[in-house]
């Protein structure tokens, strides 16, 4: 498998330790690999938690039983395994996962329900227990581990490792805000999936967390796309330890929610952004920003449709300003739309504004843009205050040569 | 622009005249080519008409108009121009259409209202008037051309010409139904866009016609994808001449009325597949037959959810049998799913059942199966009787080839 790092990969970033949660990692070798593919992460007594999960309907055990325990509202454990995603194998796969809870439970005298499990990797292969167990014994052992290696351990097919660093004054207390995630579009049965985590010090009421969470990801992680394609694993948590001390957010009018909601927002963005800069074989990155439509909810469906369109991205791909493929790309949607009054620009410029071709329209500015790294996308459909922006990557030949494993 | 012959090609069948439909051909040269690229079928007096066509907010005067006027029920003239698509061209566009269509009727003696238009090609291009009034008289003096020949010229990024053929007894009279259609994949704004026109020499009442084409372009034409993207332009018009003298179809109680259905069936289904096989890059044709959905339409969408799955179409690509792939599209259909009695098959062979892999799974039948041209992918939910049909072909190099237009 080919792991050069994709062209639009960024360092991994400083990240401080998040008092109440601690990191480590273990070798179940769920492949024929040599390096560490289970993390786990332990968290202080009292720490909220809260969950976004695939909307797929074809789940896995550990998405089913997150979802569940998630509204009980507090975590003391995550184990992540990689390399075997657990999904489609039945009741011996959900058995695996309740082995998994009921072993950390002991270990760390807890409700079983505190413990929450994601795998990533092979779909219909029941996660071996022995090499399970093995693993979550040999990271209860562990010495505690760098976010760094964390983030490679829960990483599959991703080229490069994931990180995002927050902080906000809640209260007048400084409060930080850790996401490690990996995912590089969605290549789930084989390998891939979404899993997000993100912790943080911060005192959190659960019901406020979920609530600022769902939000968040609505904003974020429900703004990209790689191939359009979902996993059945998707998983984004936050884990809030409330070590920082601060006067507990419990709703909007808490002091310092807004501040934290936007050191979440911004962690989440960066999370998002990251999986699609890791699209496979993406070369560039696609910014889409839909303005004038009927309402929010209409701009991100055009938004998302244009990000899909297979036809969109290759002629990003070949730096070619097709805004015709933008038309018909907002033409299929099924949302409201008016051919007369749509505008379409690329880095700034418009190139056809109310529905028809500019008459002075210079290129030059355009074609330099579509030469760089990233590209953005402006659609504005002259009918309403309803905006989104979306983030995708263009399709090349790569994202073939990675899908279509030819076999010899 | 590469136009040899998709490997999926296949000749164009032999098809009788139809009374009372004589087509004709001209070179208008809406780009600069020598070729003809204006199609004209004048049609005999009293011809029903019906059309389906695109659903895209951003469509086509000529769509627009031709949607309008097929509710009148009767048409005298065609007209269909290769190169030049009009779309998004605002009021200029609309100029065109007019024009083209007065010329037909002043010329036939007719309503212009029972002149219909199509356009191909780029987009944002008002279609040249001069040249769409040159291009209508040469075709007004033309000779009468064959099926083939006009197949040829509505063609654009077309790699091989499409038609098909079957008729029927209505009443003991056998009626003839032909149809030409051009289109490669939805490169729209660049070039293609799917046109298809039948012609029959039955007696059907118009809002009968129209009731037929709507139901066998539901199981047909709506039911094929190359890569999930929609036309402005996507047109379907059947025409009933009359000239057979059977006794007429006004409904599903008349006699011969399911004969000629079922005929018309044939032909769409026909003319949908060449559609699919002449799919950008396509090596591989792919059915894919969902059983066992809660209904109809969510079987429908379940399986075109999986036609355009990039993940699905590159593992198919390179032969391989991931039903991991699979289960991931059904997921993500949002339809009615329970993973536990989810089964899938390739030609015929089923690989997973009830939610898990076959044990006993052999996949050497499934990999002779993949090497071939024709695939087939099963698809049972064990939930209902709700069925459905569609194809699509496989995602390749050729296709990014084609649609990144590099340029050097």
């Amino acid at each position: 498998m080919d792991l050069t790092p994709s062209p639009l990969a960024k360092p991994f970033p400083a990240m401080p330790a998040i008092d109440g949660a601690v990191l480590r990692v273990a070798r179940a070798r769920y492949k024929e690999w040599d390096r560490a593919d289970l993390t786990f992460a332990e968290l202080a007594e009292g720490t909220s938690v809260a969950g976004v999960f695939t909307k797929s309907a074809c789940a896995s055990s550990e998405v089913e039983l997150g979802r569940e325990n998630v509204a009980n509202g507090h975590a003391r454990a995550l184990v992540v395994n990689a390399g075997n995603s657990n999904a489609f194998t039945g009741y011996r796969g959900r058995e695996a996962v309740v082995q998994i809870m009921e072993q950390v439970s002991e270990a760390l005298g807890c409700p079983a329900e505190q413990v929450f499990v994601s795998s990533t990797g092979v779909i219909g292969v029941p996660l071996p227990k022995g090499k399970a167990r093995a693993g979550v014994a040999a990271a209860l052992e562990a010495q505690p581990c760098s976010w760094e290696e964390a983030a490679s351990a829960i990483g599959t097919t991703d080229t490069f490792t994931k990180g995002a660093h927050a902080s906000a004054l809640v209260g007048g207390t400084r409060v930080e805000l850790c996401g490690i995630i990996k995912g590089s579009g969605m290549i789930a049965p084989d390998m891939a999936t979404m899993l997000g985590y993100i912790f943080t010090d911060a005192a959190v009421e659960p019901a406020f967390l979920q609530q600022m969470l769902s939000r968040a990801s609505s904003e974020t992680f429900s703004c990209i796309t790689v191939d359009g394609d979902t996993s059945t694993s998707d998983t984004v948590m936050l884990f809030a330890t409330g070590k920082a001390g601060n006067p507990v957010l419990s709703g909007w009018e808490s002091a310092g929610a807004d501040a934290f909601y936007s050191a979440l927002l911004e962690v989440c963005r960066e999370l998002a952004q990251l999986v699609v800069r890791d699209g496979e074989g993406a070369q560039k990155f696609i910014e889409i920003a839909v303005t004038g439509a009927t309402d929010d909810a209409s701009a991100r469906k055009i938004a998302m449709s244009i990000a899909n369109s297979p036809l969109v991205k290759t002629a990003i791909a070949g730096g070619d300003a097709n805004w015709g493929r933008v038309v018909m790309a907002v033409g299929k949607a099924g949302e409201p739309a008016d051919r007369d009054s749509l505008s379409i620009g690329f880095g700034g410029t418009w190139a056809a504004r109310d529905g028809q071709p500019l008459p002075d329209y210079d290129e030059a500015p355009v074609a330099r843009h579509l030469e760089g790294q990233d590209i953005r996308i402006d659609v504005d459909l002259g009918l309403g205050a309803g905006r989104a922006t979306v983030w995708t990557c263009d399709l090349t030949h790569g994202y073939i040569d990675i899908n279509a494993d030819y076999r010899s």
